[in-house]
């Protein structure tokens, strides 16, 4: 199973989670791990796609919309951060190294201490950074597993702003999943920039009564300002009323892709 | 004119367009230039909202839920990246150095020359800061200007991987702009989760046929996976239909927040 970051981030917390005997790869950018589909280096990846506080991970959006692995399934990881040294002291904490998105998180714990946050390219890369170059006024925001990994310190736990932290997470691959009753559906699409062709399409799902669980747009990089549309949707594309409006989006969309039904993941 | 950035920033190119004869000033994040307006350190203040590219800024979005400030005006900026560095040879560069929007709008530039490359703060700031360390293995990501400003060489321009790399700004102030009859509104809104919510507000605009030019949504933060939804419509909200429409919102909406109406930049 590939991951982005290094050992102990979140992602690859997931990745153990859900297949505790496999291998876990680890790449170094959200890209590498589409080719590792791609080339054969693993059956399964896991990529983040949304924070319950930050919102979506744009990049995995613009990935998928590309990619020809299919969604097999979710997974909700309560996040909890923690402020990760070398030394034992808050007091000589200056600086704080972290993913922009976990220094987001922890905008109001920053703050209070007023540290200056610096930004990397992976939580568990900072713990790492900060260890080998033996930084004394610094420190890493990022999971307990990373600072276990390490060997690091833990000066501080949950110092995440809100508790209600949780990020989603997929798993892409070329397995498709049979329904389970409690499925969702992710679906991409485009529209032509007419008044109401958004409206249109919801109109579908509405009057088959279909819950939409996320919208979320896109620029489509073609033309400025044109978007294509991410939904998530109740229900399995082998149910009757899912199949029913995939059949009549695609006489109301530009495209459509159906990125795949799995079963729902639990908080 | 208050704007996030250092000198040369974008921002402050917009700025300068916008009011050529008022003076620029720089703030660090975000977040100070709505605390500058609020304590009248400033009259005007300049924010990106989103790129053709790359998509929204996530943290004006978030922002603008919180202020009292309104929309005044916007403006669209071609975004044209140079490579900027101490010395003027292409082959010593192995590092980049910029915000990371501007990292991922020259992914494929960066890619190919591989270079590695490093997050900062600020476009502007990235060039002063391999000034200021006199850093020759490295280059910044910015504006012509940050170059001149701070008489740096431009090692490549047009590095952007797109030609049809605009970004939107919006103007906040206390100012309420007249109807010019070439106007769009922007509001925030949320919804009860139930099937079909969207569907019904989108319905007013429809049966009115006022054009959505904008969808995007945000966890509410308050609770996991509830949004708020960010909507631009074209008209005033002086116009008999928008203003009709923005009635009818109210019943169908958990709360609803008229950003302002303003008169369309045009790119």
């Amino acid at each position: 199973m590939v991951f982005q970051g290094e050992p102990g981030a979140y992602s690859e917390i997931v990745a153990m989670k859900l297949f505790p005997k496999s291998e876990t790869i680890s790449r170094k950018m959200f890209q590498d791990i589409f080719e590792a589909l791609d080339d054969g280096t693993a059956k399964f990846g896991v990529v983040p796609v949304e924070n319950s506080i930050e919102g979506s991970v744009n990049e995995i959006y613009d990935l998928l919309l590309d990619t020809n692995k299919i969604v097999s399934g979710e997974f909700f990881l309560r996040i909890n951060h923690c402020l990760i040294a070398n030394l034992g002291h808050r007091e000589t904490i200056k600086r704080i190294y972290s993913h922009p998105q976990a220094i987001a998180q922890c905008r109001n714990y920053i703050r209070s201490n007023k540290f200056e946050a610096i930004p990397t390219y992976d939580t568990a890369g900072a713990v790492r950074l900060i260890k080998e170059k033996k930084i004394k006024d610094g420190a890493a925001i990022a999971s307990k597993r990373a600072a276990e990994i390490n060997q690091m310190k833990i000066l501080d736990e949950s110092i995440e702003d809100k508790k209600n932290n949780y990020t989603r997470f997929l798993i892409l691959s070329d397995v498709e999943t049979e329904p389970s009753g409690n499925d969702r559906t992710s679906l991409i699409f485009g529209l032509r920039n007419r008044p109401s062709s958004l409206f249109f399409v919801l109109e579908e799902f509405a009057t088959r009564k279909i819950n939409l669980t996320k919208i979320e747009s896109r620029p489509t990089k073609e033309k400025p300002w044109e978007y294509n549309f991410y939904v998530d949707i109740e229900g399995h594309q082998k149910d009757k009323n899912v199949h029913e409006v995939i059949d009549s989006m695609r006489k109301k969309t530009t495209f459509l892709k159906i990125l795949g039904s799995y079963k729902k993941g639990t908080q």
